[in-house]
């Protein structure tokens, strides 16, 4: 039995209580000031809002104030938080922390500094720990195909456990796996977060074929979406490769897997539908923010691309190589009519 | 502009007439006998009864017994036939083949000969060619995700024209290629043919997560598609490499394009769907047959099994690299529980 602690009441920590009490681990959880909400919620009826799930019943609920005491000889710290809170809450979390203790993070993707340099999440929290303790913490990160909702459901699930200590991702593995809940380890970090980043980025334009059909008079467009997807595949891989990261990466769970999961639901396929059937991006995006859904695919394809102009300002690639991720810049960043862009993309050959 | 004539009128070489005739090229069509219902609907109507779409004006039909006349002076004999009549059709055109001509074959996937070899299908086309032809008749083979009606409503539509002779897909590509149907062109032959032939197998597990979600009265299994997606990914990959074919291009168009567009519905999908719902497959297969579909997919996972059992006896790989083809061997060839067997599978750690 492990002791654990989950930092943040989102949806995807919250709903990782399922596959570690399967497995009989003893789990407090601590939710920040944006979670208050829900964890009076799940204070009073045992479920979580957002999911609409109930949580286990053995879960050791925290106050707002009680941090330090729910991350008392833990020896996980699941870190729950939206990738914008990491840096706040692991200043929160740092005179708390000990040598021994693994870092697991559920924010995944690439984040821009100040001065413009691009890294990714694993590497925020690692920049984020107090400078004595930067050897002797590891930080591991999950990626892969997974909506909380299901896991919490217990859907067969498999995740990617990266972290540059394989060993302590084998341990987490341990502690994590269940038969609805399997974990596979890496040691490629930058291909899991490349992945993570930029597939929301492109499950927009798979979104946007939901709207041209409407717009061309036809029932499907599935030769489109199909297209795209290869295309999405072959731009990660070459981005991923391009910084470190392996092309097998992109070929698994964290790559082609979690950017079909991407590309069945959600925010990215909605603001693509809303752009392909007509309306400019900064329509769409409003209209996105009426209904309070952050698109975490629009800042992506932001990142992306100046992430491979930089790689082209030092002669790593081409722009054309990224005829993909060109095109949804100009569609996202520019205004450009998605159907204009997207019928004339000259793909590789 | 070229001289074409498609033999077999099936719904994929129909609906290549679109991007032909928009290029502005001369085509004949002359249908087997088992296509002289739908000449004849074509020839009333202009419509393709199994497309549902009219064909272009200026097609020039030709009768059963007209086969010498349709292929005078072709440039491009585009072969559109099921896979199971190409060696019947090709024995009929033996005779008004000439130097020169460039076949091109819609037919896509692998065949198991009388003594248990397997080979691609244009493998198949090639030994069917008359003994002094054999180097002078190039095959073409059209892969990637396209599925026919799409290609006939000028929806967007990117495929692989894979050869062992470029210069002939190249010349291929000028002629088929418009602004809504793009071609990519590649040597490996072996990487398309494996991909085309294996992707129909493994959607039958996407569409048995359809079935089995209803069983676990669950919304959605979007993470355990996710898994099978990445997982048929892989296998295809590794399956692809052992007969000589090249990863990347199962990470494209004719891999996990043609996956993609292979999930989004169809027969395997709708067996998968009966299976996962609790029917043992003779009786979901049986099912299929009363609907007289029949389901590409099945017997791609008994070749493919006979493939990785053969590898596997001369030492190429193991079979349990292999979980997901051998699991769906299991429900489909022994119809063993598609639940027991797909929640109990381990894959690649």
């Amino acid at each position: 039995m492990a002791k654990v602690v989950i930092v943040g009441a989102g949806v995807m920590g919250s709903a990782l209580t399922i596959p570690l009490a399967d497995n009989g681990h003893e789990i407090n959880l601590w939710g920040t000031k944006y979670d208050q909400e829900v964890m009076r919620s799940i204070r009073k009826t045992r479920t979580h809002p957002r999911l609409g799930l109930a949580l286990p019943g053995g879960l050791h609920l925290f106050a707002l104030d009680e941090l330090a005491h729910s991350v008392e000889e833990r020896e996980i710290i699941l870190l729950g938080v939206a990738s914008g809170g990491i840096k706040s809450v692991m200043e929160m979390l740092g005179p708390f922390l000990k040598p021994g203790m693994v870092i697991v993070n559920v924010a995944k993707g690439l984040e821009e500094m100040g001065d413009g340099e691009i890294i990714t999440i694993p590497q925020v929290i690692a920049r984020a720990l107090p400078q004595q303790l930067r050897s002797h913490i590891p930080v591991v990160a999950i990626g892969g195909p997974s909506k909380a909702r299901e896991v919490a459901q217990r859907v067969l699930t498999s995740v990617v456990f990266a972290s540059s200590s394989v060993r302590a991702a084998q341990h987490c593995r341990k502690i994590f796996t269940t038969p609805r809940y399997t974990v596979q380890v890496t040691s490629d970090v930058i291909g899991v977060e490349v992945g993570a980043a930029l597939k929301n980025g492109y499950a927009i334009a798979l979104g946007m074929c939901d709207g041209l059909k409407k717009r061309e008079g036809v029932e499907t467009m599935n030769n489109t979406k199909s297209t795209f997807f290869a295309q999405a595949a072959q731009e990660i891989a070459l981005l991923s490769r391009m910084l470190g990261g392996r092309s097998a990466t992109v070929m698994g769970l964290a790559g082609v897997g979690d950017l079909y999961v991407t590309s069945a639901e959600g925010r990215n396929i909605t603001l693509g539908e809303l752009i392909g059937s007509g309306l400019p991006a900064f329509q769409a995006l409003e209209e996105m923010r009426k209904r309070r859904e952050t698109v975490e695919g629009y800042p992506a394809i932001g990142i992306g691309y100046r992430l491979a102009r930089k790689l082209e300002d030092s002669g790593k690639l081409r722009m054309n190589q990224l005829p993909l991720l060109k095109a949804l810049w100009s569609i996202l960043y520019q205004d450009k009519p998605a159907h204009e862009i997207l019928f004339s993309l000259r793909l590789m050959a």
